[in-house]
């Protein structure tokens, strides 16, 4: 409602996460389902649903807030069925407010299905545009109702075969949790670009975005699904029929930043990778200096892999204030000059005459990181130099990522010389895509880094939803 | 949430309420709206919303609640535009809460349509199991999207051409509000079952189900929409279109009870029917009485009619608690016990010792009705005649109204002397059929009184429609 | 928190309406306070608050709000105790917000006391001035903290001495529910200017302002309390003091607008009282017409009896919306233009081409007056005479009810002919203070009327008091 | 309202935070004091409250919840003033609702007094009944109450010496900020028990619990108030009284767990004060070890220092859920048994195979030590040794702490062999209470360390004030 620019975190932002139950029997899966959720909370706080099946019947509630604001008692009773999907949505104003919440529950020709997708599709607007052509109304803006539709285009006889035949029309990034009036079902797109994990519950089995709601509600996880593969879970068990998947490109940023640092995706450890990423930057990137200092939470894991690779000791220098996150308070124009302390204080103590080697996860306008490197001086710091644990962001995500325009984004328009004198640093260093790569293990291959590269894993040509996506 | 029977008044219920306004370069459409929805919130009070359209660009808000609760002033200041439409929904408990409430706004193949829809299509669920079988599918459970679908799938190049092609396939009763990008447009369908009435506003117009919202905006009243015309209103004024319509079918129970009485209905005035009802009464079914006393608010036209005819003075006998209303606490037993006071309680001095005629519009489960006769006794009556002034309900209505089950009909299942004795009066008379026409001066044509004589206007013999509808 | 003067309706407003409940072993009380104070919602609505006692431990809850705001199922399931008050409170701006909502919970030398006060003391600065003086500090702005800390002060081993010396010291308008860790009490001031009935329910006791509060919950009337009495209810059951009474002087305006019209305050019924003022009305001052009116919904028993006695028939001539209540968005100025019509809507057909008599119970400012006859006439009236069957209100009230300054009151700046020019009216005519007075059988004794005498059963030359109040 | 045991993170909590802000003509001193108790949240989440004194008039608002759910721009609007005290309140359930939230504004015989208090006094129960006895009445069970009847009875002319006087007789902890219709005052009690700060904002001055609360504001540390000091603040500047202190006796707990890391209190950083801990209990309590982590956030400082003193090197082991905190909703059994994941989750793969030593900085009960040590060895730590960075809690605070009762205190009623064996610990060492002074560079002199010591600063022998906190 209002500019909220002032606490802006410039960061890049997930879009959402998924979660979907089934244990036979147990009615309240809701309520699983509500903790899981509340795992998966920092992939999107805007919005959360859940929808549940009670022998067929689907009843869905879903609300703009987070998923403590938005589920309470009296809802979740009213949430009774032994088979639910779960969704939470980043922040972003839609069209018409809480219309574009999930999951979608749609009527087709063979029954219901709700539906939750995390990710988002390149061709949509083309895929809209044929529908619509055909005579096809669309009630919202999200690209979950275009796959409903693709699906229900799709179905003879065989909800299966459906969304295979939809996966091969859709372009782009989505991990999906699907629910009919019988089966569950799980979904990663081709290049497994958003992550999905399977899980045990007791006699029933959890998909989810991460592997820490699993760890939440006490599943135990069994694997990630693989891209394009259909799992699907109903009485009679788990079945998995795979579709021809595309080169792996799993995103990237789910390590950098936005996956919760205890969940493993795809093998590899989120923390893990931080810490090495850290590692590596202080080979690749030392600097002399006093103390290392990370801006909490999400340098943490790189800033401790730094110290550890470069002997300096490291210490906690910006202490984070917990409660500020969602106040709709403008300060006062005083406070505001003050900088970035609302949010960040420097620990005083810990910078006073010291060189510091501040370390971030990642750097997209610079506003806040020139705001903390003022800070860190005016607390007494001799040099601060800012170390960031990934490389230099220069083009745009139109998977699910809410990236500035390029123009906004500083790598991409600035060189880092340039940066380095804008945000006031005494040096700054980013890993290089190679050293970043290199400390997950990899020859380069199975991630998406386009915004980093530019090379994107899905032709993104088509002018129509590039803009669309971008200040949708 | 709760089992609120208690608190039933044993009515039939409306849907819905429409409302549209254009006053080019009036931004502030929305505000007219808002209190043209209050006008007509009887018509409906679970959800409300507003969809504007601004320079093309349309805006839908809508929430569960009354008109009052759903904005505030933030939300209004949201919603600039110079044309827009609005809804009222009676409460009925819908399947996924909020996706129910309307407007509903889609895309389709020529841009954007918000729709509000008044009123019951009786072929809604054959048409979408036709268009289901085509691969379409629906997001809510409202007729209003087979409506938009139908517009989508009609459109060739000219919207008014696709309402009328979609007019000839739906049948039922519907007034309608809608808005493209722009033009705002009104249908009322071919029977005219419900009302939709046009106004002037300053340079702009206004349609709305009842002539009271246009009053309340300070709108000046022009005419009544005709069965299957279609009303285009745009920056060149207003245009009409008229379809070949069917034999007149207005609802009775517009005047019997939904409209407010100081709206007027295809020139007639509600309250003067119900007086004309009630004068009409008093001569059908007479009685030796000292007072006549009306169960408010909705009966008392007819009962001051009632004694106008009868010369036996009109009282006030019950006070109605108008706080209680949408109370969600259960009382508590020893409270339930004494019956209807918490909302209606009769006034002792005026009671007492007299032989009472009570005056109701209508009677549908007979549940309330005994509840007041026992007060009145408790409060002295000597004796308790009770009036009705429309005949007895004896079939379920499947264009838009919320009618009880046929075994719950009281007048359905009962002999009028078994009524008498379930419901404790001395006497027990209802208008007659006849004598309802007479009273509103119709030769017994023009009007859907389908719930006395079970003759529906429509072809109901659709099983899966009608039973849908029952219990929806 | 915004100018609502438009939805004013230029009546008096009651200040408070207090209830208390005790039924030994029922620890449901608070639920039947609940519905006692939804049927005393007409005293006040802009706080509410239920204190229970369970077992000695006194538990308070009290928010801004109607009752069905304040309190839900959550709340209610914490208010356990077979004793309780209540209040509501009418809505004046206090100084800090939900402190000054009642009941009035304190701690003092035996224990703790709840409070619940309807009226005005004219000399509580005084006697706060002179506690302060002894060092006391005061912690609301509300006269129930005076009333306590004189109790708290009187008291020695007795509470109901100490209440009998407070009420030595305390002069003005009060009807007290007063709650102890073991008794129930009630007290009527020395005048008996606040109504206040005793009842029995079930095997325990009810106090209420009004007797309508006893019929909502079942509970059988047992007498008026007296002024100057002090009624004890405890298990041994009821005891009553008698403190020496002062000559009667019940608030007149009980009769004319505040109290509900099934009440009976001290042997008069209000509806009854109503009507005979305007049947009285009808003899002082006739018209010749062709129809009354009234506006709704407080000048409808006066109508009625001025028809009767007239023999002028009675009809609705205005719609009242019953949903404008309490709406907080200000209309657009097209709409305040068109003036009454978003709150009363004339019946044109009962209207038009008709010399109409439109019957009020009070005008206090004569803006809405104005309107409403404007309205009249814009929908066809051939003549309006206004009728109001009370007096002219030429003095403001010290007792608890918020009248405006003196200079805001038509009736004590302006001679009635000009008062008629000033509202459009054809003719105006009041009832007379003795009209009135023979309308309910006194000789003029008994009641306070000084809003239309200027005679003041109290002292009231405290100039501190007198200002403090105006404008509080 | 529900059981939160489950979420209970078994630490002590403060009961409350103050602030007090003037700057002349700058009327938006609220918004500071906002984003002020925005940094002081952490000391209480139950209520928040804001008073204001414009020109004299002073208005006060105050409600239970967070500092950002109670205030929004509507509300801080009608909050203008150059003046201001606010606070924040720990969640405790009390007695009636809000009216125990502050600040507590009172009138007394020269004007408005509004108070803030953080502590608890040990003979406020005597206080009040010295009180009570002469006749006073309390609205309130909060202290400050008492603390407000004391200055008004001991004022005669000059606020500063009533307070003074009050001084004399209060005993226990107390820092408190005071608002008089002309003055702001801090006052710090006489042994310096709870802190208390001033510094300078543009030409004002604030009034601060905490350091933090300075730095977010933007305003400049001057200095700690001292030990029964009473500071002045009003257009002439600052203005200091020194009454008589006793010995020195600052909390020593908000260095271990209360206060913000980045504060400083009494001239020593309490980031600075946990770390020394840390490398402290490293030394008292070595262990060969793979991995030092913390029990986030509040044993980090201490986890980093005793890395550094043993070299094991640090790492985060657990990962804090930060959406769960304020959740209602009981996780079902199925979660409940899976312990502690809701809240805190092991990282495996910095967990799995290693001898882990896990420092947390005070255990209470030790319930959820034993449910980390649990989830701990499930995630594969070969060995759990626990390392609390202060000494066994031994007794329970009476200074406004929420100290459990004695016997569910775990170090209190338990060995620590027992200790260890419950919490399943292969070792478990705390930091001994020399250690702790010697950490914070102490003689052992200057703070209250009751809590482990049993030896009170002050007299606690009236029974009837420690019964009464124990479980208030």
């Amino acid at each position: 409602m209002e500019n909220l620019s002032f606490y802006n975190d410039d960061k890049l932002h997930e879009e959402c996460g998924v979660i979907g139950i089934y244990e036979k029997n147990n009615i309240n899966t809701a309520n699983l389902a509500y903790f899981g959720l509340i795992a998966l909370q920092h992939r999107g706080q805007e919005s959360a649903g859940i929808a549940v099946n009670n022998d067929g019947i689907i009843t869905c509630y879903k609300e703009m807030g987070l998923v403590s604001e938005v589920f309470d008692n009296q809802i979740l009773n009213l949430l009774k069925g032994d088979m639910c999907i779960g969704h939470v949505r980043y922040s972003t104003m839609g069209e018409s407010f809480v219309t574009n919440a999930q999951p979608l529950v749609v009527k087709y020709k063979n029954g219901t299905i709700a539906l939750a997708h995390n990710g988002n599709l390149v061709n949509a607007q083309a895929l809209r545009r044929e529908m619509e052509d055909q005579g096809m109304i669309f009630t919202t803006s999200i690209d979950s109702e275009v796959i409903a539709s693709l699906i229900a285009k799709n179905y003879t006889s065989n909800i299966e075969e459906a969304i295979s035949k939809t996966m091969d029309k859709i372009k782009g990034a989505y991990a999906l949790t699907i629910m009919t009036n019988e089966k569950l079902i799980g979904v990663r797109d081709k290049h497994g670009m958003r992550p999905l994990v399977l899980g045990r519950l007791g006699n029933g089995y959890v998909l989810a975005s991460e592997t820490c709601a699993l760890d939440t509600i006490g599943a135990e996880f069994i694997r990630d699904i693989n891209p394009g593969e259909i799992v699907i879970i109903d009485e009679n068990g788990v079945k998995s029929i795979q579709t021809k998947p595309e080169e792996k490109a799993l995103c990237i940023f789910e390590y950098i930043y936005f996956a919760r640092p205890d969940s493993v995706i795809d093998g590899l450890g989120v923390y893990g990778a931080r810490h090495s990423a850290g590692r590596m930057l202080a080979k690749e990137q030392p600097v002399e200096a006093d103390a290392v200092i990370s801006v909490p939470d999400s340098g943490t894991a790189a800033a401790i892999g730094y110290s550890l690779e470069s002997g300096i000791p490291y210490t906690v220098g910006l202490i984070k204030n917990r409660y500020i996150g969602r106040t709709f308070i403008q300060p006062s124009q005083e406070i505001r000059e003050t900088g970035v302390t609302l949010k960040l204080n420097p620990l005083k103590e810990e910078i006073e005459g010291k060189r510091i080697v501040m370390v971030d996860d990642s750097i997209v306008r610079g506003t806040t990181s020139m705001k903390i490197v003022q800070a860190l001086r005016a607390a007494g710091a001799k040099e601060v130099h800012v170390r960031v644990s990934s490389p230099v962001i220069l083009h745009s995500c139109y998977f699910g990522i809410d990236t500035p325009r390029r123009d906004e984004l500083v790598g991409a328009t600035t060189i880092i010389e340039k940066i380095k004198e804008k945000i006031g640093a005494d040096s700054l260093g980013y890993l290089s895509h190679n050293g970043l790569m290199q400390s997950i293990g990899s020859c380069g291959k199975g991630f998406c880094t386009a915004c980093f590269s530019g090379k994107y894993p899905v032709d993104i040509t088509e002018e129509g939803d590039k803009h669309a996506f971008e200040r949708r």
